[in-house]
Formats: C-alpha cells, structure tokens, sequence
C-alpha cells in the first residue's frame, strides 16, 4: 500500500461556518466525498456523499428535516447516516446506512474528524481563536490549490519566499537575509524571525501609517498537521518590541488551515486577523483583497511546483537552512502519519 | 482479460435513418471506430474507421461512388472493405482491407452487428415498432451519455427514481408506492405497475385533457441487450385499462435503446410514440422537447453514479425490492456476455 | 526499459533565433523540461527548467545580469548552471546546480543538445542555409503538433499526398501517379521525383507566372534524426530542368526541422525559401501565410493519426511502394537511437 500523504485521526477545516446552511454542500476531504449541511437545530452534520443503494451523491438531492434524501430513490438517511425509508418496501435492510463523520463548529470553521470517530476529541481542534475574538476582527477566503496540501505548508514555513515572490508587497531583502529561530515540540514548529530597524515593505508601511525605521517580526507557530498562525507586525525600532513591549507598533495574525482534498489537491482556508483600526471595515476589505492579491502568487508557483513533482515522482529533494522549519513541520506529519499505520493502534477507519 | 460490458453478437442501433447520408459519419460502438454512409442505391454500408495503412480515420476522407477515400494518401476502399486502389503502384496488397459490419435499417433506426457476421440474423432486430406505425407518431432525439449503458438500462427498469427525478411532470409518490410485477423469460424482462385511482401527475394531465381520476400504467419490457419500450398511459378510473380496455384513455409508449459507445460512455436512442391527435404537429413537438428535458434530469444523476463507480471500482452494490426488472435485465444481458465467452462456441470476432 | 522515441545525441532547433531574448522561455525538448535566455553577450543559454531546491521552474523567475533567479526562494544559477546564491546562508552547497546544455545558433534556428555534452560537435547541426542565404529569402513559423514527431517525418517523406490532403494548392494526381528514386546512406534519405510536361497545380501556376505545361520536381532531403529540406519548382516544360538547367523555371524550399517536445508532440518548425523575386516583401508574406494553411491541414491528418496509434498501440504498420522514402529515415532514426542504448558506447547523459 501507498503512503497516506496525510493522518486521517484529524481536525480538518471542511467550511467556513457560513458556507453551511440548510442547503447540501459537497466538499472533498482527505479523498473522501462528504455532503455537509445544518440540521434543524443550527448544528452542522457530515455524511458521505455516495448513497448505499447505487452511489449517486447524495448532496444532488435535498434535505427534509434533519434527513437527507437521495436524488434516484428517494432512500432517506437520518443525521446518523441510518437509513429510514426506502421506496416501494416497508421493511428496510437493516445494514443500510452511510458513514456519518464527527463534526464541530469553533473560529468560525466547520471541523470534520475523517479518521476513528472514538479519538474524536474536541479539545484538539487547532487555535485560531482570533478569527472570532472580541478584540481582533478577521476576514479571509476559501482557496482551492491544485497542490498537496503539505507544499502549502512548506511555503508558509519558511517566508523567505516573500522576497522574490511577493516583492511588490511584503517582501524585502531583510526577510531573506535576517537569521531566524526554529523550535518544536511534539505538535508544535515554531519559527521565529527579527527584522530589526528596518525601513519597512509596502504593506507594512501602509498599516503602520508613520514614517521612520521599524522592527518587523513574523512568529509562525505550525500545529500539526495542517494549520499555521503566524504573528506579524512591526513596532517603532528600538521601543522594545523584541522583548514584549508593541504598544508602539501594528499587530496582525495570518491564519492558515490547510486540509486536503485529494493526494494532489486542496481546500485552503486563509484569515488575516488585526487589533487596530478594528472597527474600519474598509480597511478590513481592503486587508483581504490585498492579501488575496498575494496569495494569488503563491498559487502559480506551488500548482507549477506540484506538476513538477508529478513529472519527476522519484525526484529527492535537497534542503537549505531556510528549510529548518518545513522539516519539522514535516515530521510531525509523518509522525501522526506513522501512528496511524502501527498495527497495534487503533485503526484509523 | 477483463470482463466485457457488453455482447457483441447484438444488432445495436448506430444512428437514426436521417443521419446517415451521402457524407461519412464517424460513430464509435462497442469500443469500435466506426464509419457510416449511405451507398448509391441508398442502402446503408459500415467500415472500421481506420486506414489499413496508417490508421488515420476513413471519415476524414470522402465517398466515390460506394467507395470510401481516405483523406491521407487516397486508399480507396469497397463497401465489403476490400482496397482497390492505392496511389503510385499497380499491384494491390491482397491483404489489404478494412473490416466491414452486418447492416439493417428497421424502425427508423440503422442497426449495426459488431460480432460475429455469420450470426447476423435481421429476424434478431428488437422490436421498435411504434416508431414507422402508421397508427402512432413518433419524435425522438440522440444523446451521447458519459455512463455504463447499463446504467440507463438500470434507469429505466425501475421508474419509481420519476417520484425524485422527475418530481415536477411525471413523478409522484403514487410510482414510489404502488407495486409492481416484474417477470421474464430467455430474452426479455418485462416491469407491470399499475395505479389505480390517482389524480394524473402533470404530464398525464395535460395528455389525458380531462378532469378526475385515472388508472395509470407503465409496462416495461426489456428486450436484450440494450433496447426498452414502455407502454405508458392513463384512463378513466375503473373503466376497465387494467382489464384491458383503453378507449377511456390515452396510451404512449417510450422507445429507448442504448448502444454502448466505450466501456463508460453510450449513445443513447429514445423517441416518444402516442396513438391519439396524431396529426397534431405542435403536440409531437412540445412531446419531443418535454421529454427530452425529463431524460436531461436522468443525465446529470447517470453521470454522477458513472463517476462515483469509477472511483470505487471494487464496490459492491446492494439491491432493493425495486430492482428486481433491473436484476433480470443485468442476467439476461450477462448470459449473452457469458456465451460469447464460451471457447466452444463461436468467437465473437 | 520503453525503447526511446528518439537520440539524445543530436542537434534540435529549440527556438527561432528572435525568440530567444532577455527574457526567460520555458520550452519542453525530448521530454526536457528547458529555460532558454540570451546572455549580456548576446549569446543563447539553456538550463533545466527546474530549481535544484524545490522543482520550481526557473522560467517562472528572472535574469539578472547572466544569471537566473528562482521565483520561489531567490537561488540564483550562472549560466553554467551552478548555484552562486542561496537566502539566509553564506555557504553554497558545491553540488548545487541544474543542468546545462550545449548551445548554437545557425541557420536562424537556436539548437539544443540533449545528450552528452562532450559530443556536441557544431559541426553537426542540420543543413538549412537557405534559410539566411543572401540569394534566399525565407519565412516561416513554428507549430505545436500534438503527434510523434516521426509521424511528420513520414508526412514529408512521401508527397503523395498532397493529391488528397491539398489537393485545393499543391496537389494533383500527377503526384500521387508520377514515379519517383529513393536513395540513401549513412545519414541522408532522398526521394526524388519529377512530373514532366504536366499543367501546374493552383500554387505553382501562382508562383511560375506563366501559361503553359511546365516539368515539376520535389527533391526530399532527410537528415537524421529529424531535418527535411525539399527542392521544389516547376521549369517550362522540355527546357532541360530534370538535366539541371533550371533557368526558365522558379525554385523553392521547404525547409523542415521538427523536434520531440515529448513521446507525443512535437515543436515543428518551417520556412519556405525562394530564390526567385526576392525583393517582395508581400509575396514573402503571403507565402508563408499561403505554406501555414497547407501545413494546417496536415496537422488535422497527423492529430488523428496520433490519436489511432495511441488506442491500438500494438498495431502493425503495412507499407506501400510510396512508404520507400519515409521507411529509410524511420532506419537511420533507429540506428541512433540503438548507437545510444549499446552500453559500450557513451552513455547518453
């Protein structure tokens, strides 16, 4: 068997949480097809998207109640995936049923387990508590990249990569150049890069809206396996930021969660999150457009980088330095990865 | 060798009557490219649709008589096949030659044998009489479907998916709940379903023209491999339809055959008959257009069930009471598979 | 191991010289990912077109002086392909580096070698002079043809039919009935035929300028592994052209180099070269526009073509008489490919 490119025992992000309505919505989660909708009670439900009786998706039929009815048959599956009526028979096969998947709602994201539903622990949903905390306000989008989520990951572990592809916003020899920190524990990578005194790149300067030298910081914390926070900003040079003072400077959070869709695809879910300014929502419609306008770049270079790899499959693949931080990230993954495959574990499914 | 989804030794409709003419039409069936054209008598003549030469397809090249010209370097072929002229040399390889088919035109359709020539018995033509009745009218269309022939046979030997399909013209629960007789013998499976004392879903009701009641019946019948006529229609209710009396109504019949085209896609064949106000032009026209928009509800499901088959080769399917006309289609379709396979009797081809 | 399509070591025309400039091409060449740029010097460069870091096209970055930047993570590769810069780390890993390759420039054409550098001698490169003759002048263009390039070869190789594939410009039935020579050795194959005392077909009447029947020749010249250049003219009829005097007559050439973008397409490049009123510029224009529409309708031939071979890959190829000229070069194309494969011969790359 082929090596699973992700752990199933996971919290991906599915949908946004207003995506999910009294409607079927059809997404691709970890090669699986789910049909998410809401139930009566506002709570989100995942079931595989294929009937029992002859595969057709279930999401090109429709809801009534908290049932879901196929669009051939007529078969009708509860929010448990059981199945309660079937056509022209009064007794129904005892054994029908679609996979029902543990879900949660939390920061705004439609969580799905795909894996062992017993480990489904809603206390190990990824932190993303700016996208819906009182004192920060965020706005982002969903993006569909034709890549393995994992070199999603590896690019925004190392934002060296802002210097030459994003060099008209927030990119600038400082980032390239300034040395950086890389730490982890057994869910964690963290990398954590200094700019100090630097004259700052255009975004920056237009956020922090004074002139002069600044220090920048940009702490990218990875939670395995697949949604990374980054703490960015810049504050007065010299006025202590580097040891914990900002209050003379713009903080912001770029929030990523990234779940795969297939082996070479991917949903990606973005924010960019501030404490300032919180209340101008023009700002905050021109933070997202801008930041769409930089993720947009990223997008070429990483579907150009993945049908590179497909053409090359047996490609090995060297590191430098800058690469410290999307190593650890990898291993981690490959951990999750790993327990999965232990005989003696629980199986994923 | 994997197993085939189909028999070759089976008349299989190629085209309707009209679209074979003096020109060359490509059409590809039972995983065959194959050319169609009508000689100069008018009778029709079917080729491989590949150069013995260098493959290139004859129907890019033009007619001569009842010669086929190939567009490449000008190899001209009989309607049996045989080469008889090829450019700058006098002596024609006697080997060479293209394979031609068994070929009949019946009920406004071009039949094509794909097996066996020497089994190629016209008594075997299935029977679409209704569509050259002088008692019926009949209007019909071509569509190319991106599924399992089968799957459009499973379609129609069970019409209770019209409740969910076609919920807004011909379905309603009454097809869901009624029940149904399913019998069969070596070559045909035929569906009864009658229902009695219901209002007429919309469709009925604007053929019907009248208010009240009626007793409704579908009789399907299966005829293998791959045609199905549906004698449909409504009467008064408890004026006798079911007993056999149907001057109190209106009765059609659904002509459908289905020719595989590839392993996944099929050229599908239906028209809608009717023996009642058949001078009635516009009626034949909006019937055309009606029930084409009712098969284009059936195309989005089929194709979907294709894709969903494809990615779950192994899955194996679980069978409602419904299925029962469908089951049989499937065996009487397979035992003629089975046959051909047989090493004792005669190869297909 | 698949039996390569076509040599490594061999001279392929990459690019039109105006198309190489200061900017980065990204070109795929026998199966190669290439970048091609011109240096400060104005000479022509050629690297792999991926980063040694992480597969990224290097087309997808830019010059610097003579050097290429990657887009991702700024690695910068001279013209050598060696890497001399790497973000955030003074030490350059001494393996880093992409392949180079060996470069010309003749003939307007820029000409790759794939294979082993130490055997790029220039003195190799294909004979198309006509193409930057003073006493010529030539145009032409450049066609992505989705087909194995051989089968272009074979296209050229025997002009019998033009008869049926042009028979609106160039073609008529003297070619497809005139008889013609096919010699060769070790790397040329030459067919050549004249039609004499004939009426010249719609394109030569055109270019003759003159009443009258004219004697007609086409003097096809193959050069391994994949150059054709072909004499063509017509003379006033019985005024000694077949002897070599062809000053009552007009002369042109075809001049054909095609080049294996991978198994199944190829990058064509033509130009049609005349000696004859050579100042005029709209004839040169309306020549080269005039060869385009003829090649267009071998590209639909070819296409086709490439799409049966694909689905029958074990058919047998039969040949005719006029196959002579097209199967000498099909075995000098095998015998460099078999001199790659010997293993006591240097290996390719």
């Amino acid at each position: 068997m082929e090596r699973s490119t992700f752990p199933l025992n996971a919290w991906y992000a599915a949908a946004y949480d207003v995506e999910v309505r009294r409607v079927l919505l059809a997404r691709r989660i970890c090669n699986k097809p789910i049909v998410l909708y809401r139930k009566e009670d506002g709570t989100a439900a995942a079931l595989a998207d294929a009937c029992w009786h002859r595969l057709v998706p279930l999401s090109l039929g429709r809801i009534e109640g908290d049932k879901v009815i196929c669009g051939y048959h007529g078969l009708e599956f509860d929010d448990t995936g059981r199945c309660v009526y079937m056509p022209s028979q009064h007794t129904i096969n005892p054994s029908a049923c679609v996979k029902s998947y543990p879900i949660a709602e939390k920061h705004r994201f439609i969580w799905i387990w795909p894996g062992n539903p017993a480990l489904a622990d809603p206390a190990l949903i990824p932190d993303l508590h700016w996208n819906d905390d009182p004192d920060w306000v965020a706005d982002g989008k969903l993006i569909e990249v034709n890549c393995d989520y994992r070199l999603v990951v590896d690019n925004l572990m190392d934002l060296t990569h802002e210097t030459f592809v994003h060099g008209t916003s927030i990119g600038d020899r400082a980032v390239a150049e300034a040395p950086f920190v890389a730490t982890h524990n057994e869910k964690f990578a963290v990398v954590t890069r200094w700019m100090e005194r630097i004259d700052p790149p255009p975004f920056w300067k237009k956020q922090y809206g004074k002139p002069g030298k600044v220090d920048r910081w940009q702490i990218i914390r990875f939670e395995a396996p697949c949604t990374i926070a980054i703490d960015v900003g810049v504050a007065a040079a010299g006025t202590g930021a580097p040891q914990g003072d900002r209050s003379r400077g713009v903080n912001g959070y770029v929030l990523n969660t990234i779940t795969p869709a297939t082996d070479r695809t991917c949903l990606y879910f973005w924010a960019f999150a501030r404490n300032y300014d919180i209340r101008n929502q023009a700002r905050t419609h021109e933070l997202r457009e801008g930041v769409a306008g930089v993720f947009s770049e990223d997008e070429a270079v990483l579907e150009a980088q993945q049908r590179a790899i497909e053409t090359n499959p047996d490609h090995v693949f060297y590191n430098l330095n800058i690469d410290a931080g999307s190593m650890w990230a990898r291993k981690l993954i490959d951990r999750m990865i790993d327990a999965e495959s232990q005989p003696t574990r629980a199986a994923a499914e």
